[in-house]
């Protein structure tokens, strides 16, 4: 069993392409034994984004704070806080921040994670 | 795209073998298109508690909410809003709630989530 404290998780600035005011944190990685998939804690800055792209893997999302949205060949979606997302393998997505940040949860295959710098976090 | 609000996800109550005052719902199933893992939301009443058992598949788990433990061989781990959790296959465990509930998310494959009723949630 691997316990980590919400003090020793909390996200921490990165640099990805095309974000912008993102931080990030990996709760559950494959350094703690993870065998399917990697949990991982997002807080993007009022006004930031993710970049807008897309991926061959899946992201389950779960919001836990502030204001945002999910913008998809759809439009875009508002998100609240007790709110959960799929967003399919290959489908272009962006999620950006509004009042207040947006910080959520987002589950991927290890594939999905593997270009994370924060390796120790 | 699947977006589920808060307010269609609220868990309800369910009976399991072993359990006691729990609530479930399924957040992000395959009946969304989860490729790998099924995003659920538990929500412990307090005094209440998971089974003590053990199973092939992990949990990921991030707690939202309330006061509870988390019993595995290794003794007892108290839980706290943001801790992150791993259960790693076939470690035995047990949740309890401790007062105001505990409510926390629970990541498991497939064959984790087969056996669980509220299939339309």
């Amino acid at each position: 069993m691997i316990h980590r404290k919400a003090a020793d998780t909390v996200p921490a600035p990165i640099e990805t392409g095309g974000a912008e005011g993102i931080r990030y944190a990996r709760l559950i990685g494959l350094e703690h034994g993870a065998p399917n998939v990697i949990l991982r804690h997002f807080f993007i800055d009022e006004g930031g984004h993710s970049p807008r792209h897309a991926h061959p893997w899946e992201h389950e999302v779960y919001v836990l704070s502030g204001t945002g949205s999910l913008t998809t060949a759809s439009g875009e979606t508002r998100l609240a806080p007790g709110d959960s997302v799929l967003v399919a393998p290959d489908e272009e997505h962006q999620f950006k921040a509004g009042a207040g940040g947006l910080g959520f949860l987002c589950i991927v295959p290890p594939e999905g994670d593997a270009g994370m710098n924060s390796e120790k976090r």
